[in-house]
């Protein structure tokens, strides 16, 4: 049968085994370079036009360059040693589909909120007092037409993680796996980013919210990306992935794990 | 002889292959992220601008990247299991070309189809209801004018897809074949966008025609880019793919297949 | 001693041989695709504001990522039947460097002017008769200046072709040599473009020129690509390329060929 | 115990060796493509625009591609010659890790430097006497912010070189180091951009402001810079690298070197 939920509970010394350690360094510094870089963006366009400025195509284009390209650097940077999450719901995401033990997962958002934060203090730091901004809905869309955007291109995300980075088949599809899921990124901030800021990460949105002290509409930031990493998890675990012919009497070889 | 035909009427089970289930499931999903990124940032230009906006550069960019990048994403995320095909213009240019059963072609435009239709109604309602655009000609341009550029437009991608993904001597390309394609797509929706839209995927024009009941030029986005696939996939398959010495009395060994 | 002019004058049956035909067919399609989304991008810019409009950052963005894209999927298409040139300056740095015969030069050129005039000519039909506009150097800007600027580009250019596709100490980063050198040409057209155009590509130049009848300078888009593409081969094949130890007194071993 | 500094003292004949020759002049040629296309981005917006235009969002990413494909392309350019730093602070960050020879730093250097002014003496001369702009920080923004934020996105920088392209666990990251090294400086270029212009990269900055005559604020861009990139060496290469089982009382094996 296929049994992918060897991680579930964790092994016995993996909170104190150095490679834990290593991998949540990887995540911690990703996710700071990733957090600089994005919200560094918008703080960059707010910089240029003022706080009033209405977005443009030309912002627009910018704002996601600059998520899609860090986000890329950041999870190749990560890829293999933490498995470059770089986003709690993606975490989520191998969670639920037996790639992650709960231990590490919680290694990984502590890392990840950690990053954000430390990200959106030094912006505060470098740009001499200016206000981190994070997400919110924009005006004229409401919460819930929110958390479906959210859910939908998390989703999208998360699954590509999946088809391009873990998935036994991929081949040599992992080699671009982080630019397939940076790009994606990229992509669908050119979707939401006018409804919504087009989050995808609770992370990212966690740490310029606190810095900021911005909690409007922070809530749909963490429930529509972890609804939709969950779902793509169990969607290509238990749908897509090629599964093995059942060896049910068969007593499992090692290489099975 | 080159004898490039061997899938051309299916084999007995291919059906209920669990492996052709798989794959339809990974157009599906591919086509629905593709499209939902896709059609996606035109409501998003649309959002931020309004219906009678004027197409700028600014906007084009931000839709050809939008495009380019999450086709990337789309066709990497299946490239192992479907093919990634995501397009059926090119599931017909691989038909034409011998490279995949009519049954199984069949199963990949349901799915192709059923995931541009599943983004578009999740498009419309993450908007609150915004219509969906998808394409058609700019006032000006006449219709088989659209055509002709459809045809081209199509040809450059089903020709990138035989060079890149299929041919025998693509080496190391194949690991970029799924950028090179995603690229090229926002390359020629860089050229086609001000005149048609650039749709060269009747999967992508349809689902939005059908949510958004748009059918008007409808057809030109089947005809176009069904012709330009299936000529690449002529051009290629028996002009420029280098060919083995004919065996033609020669039983052909089983790797042939 | 080091000696790279091995295909100098090319084999006895090098211009009949099925790989040198299907060579040139690589060449000719792939530079068909690159033209028409290059030159194609400049007449999309000018449907959507009129020929007399100013550049503004967005349209350079605009032509500069279809070049970049598109030549970026021609070379991968071609890169491993042809070497992916779709360039005469790129040929003739290949040959001054010995890495190519003349007699497939002469092949590679013609099937490079042909492809870029059947593009140029498709582009015009397809917009039902717009003159392709090509290249000129912008008012104010001295045609020697331009001379000078297009050297340094294609010097780049076949710099970067030569190093990551060609150097045999380039390892892992064949794979992604077309990238690099399709990515090139967009910044480049991004420095050039106000002044000259930034062809950097005789054939990218002729072609438009010819199907639209402009001459005004077109010399210079000859001039200065081939001369830049000549000192690139010249510099890379004699000063950085690494060399092996003299072997003078020793016979060579079939793998130094 | 882990030994990183191998390399500190450099080796005998190391000065004199082709392969360091060679490194160097792979360095000269990849510095020289880099800020020839970086810089002449910048003074392309100023030939478009004048020299009292606004940065504008479309401007920002115009001159944020045009520094983030060419700095991948030159970097993959040189990457298995001298390992591709193109920049002084990469080279200071391999210093401090030990993974580069004093000696050897010291002509990466000179390389680069020569490289950034060459280039910017051919733009000088190709544009017909335009004064090279290079780095200033923005008005409003004091002198020691400008340090912080250069220090920050050059620990990013010099980060993603020790994770995708140094640490041995990297496995198929090694190939698409170059483009994310490259893309992250696009990112950060769209964050510092209106801030203080975000060099990242002594050379970068120096060519300009020598053939400019511009010093002013110039110490910051090495400053920032060199700590940065410092900081990222030292953070990779003690906490976060993989380290082999200590070996204390065993002697080091060959392939330790």
């Amino acid at each position: 049968m296929h049994q992918p939920r060897r991680y579930a509970f964790g092994r016995p010394n993996e909170a104190t085994h150095p490679d834990s350690i290593r991998a949540a360094l990887a995540e911690f510094f990703s996710t700071f370079i990733f957090v600089f870089a994005g919200e560094g963006s918008i703080l960059a366009i707010t910089k240029m036009y003022g706080r009033t400025a209405d977005l443009t195509a030309g912002a627009l284009v910018a704002v996601a360059l600059a998520h899609a390209f860090s986000f890329f650097a950041a999870i190749a940077s990560s890829m293999n040693i933490s498995g470059g999450h770089i986003n709690p719901a993606v975490t989520l995401g191998g969670l639920v589909g037996g790639r992650i033990s709960l231990m590490r997962a919680v290694y990984y958002w502590i890392a990840q909120l950690l990053g954000a934060v430390v990200a959106a203090l030094l912006l505060r730091v470098a740009t001499d007092g200016m206000r981190p901004i994070g997400y919110r809905v924009t005006s004229g869309v409401g919460d819930w037409h929110a958390v479906i955007l959210e859910i939908v291109m998390t989703f999208a995300l998360v699954y590509t993680v999946y088809a391009t980075g873990i998935d036994p088949k991929r081949g040599s599809m992992g080699t671009i796996a982080p630019l397939a899921i940076g790009l994606l990124v990229g992509a669908n901030t050119l979707v939401g980013g006018p409804f919504d800021g087009a989050a995808m990460n609770p992370a990212r949105a966690f740490g310029p919210a606190l810095v900021g002290w911005r909690w409007e509409n922070h809530w749909i930031f963490w429930v529509g990306p972890l609804i939709g990493g969950a779902i793509a998890g169990v969607v290509y675990e238990f749908m897509v992935m090629p599964q093995e012919p059942p060896h049910t009497h068969q007593p499992l070889a090692p290489e099975d794990y």
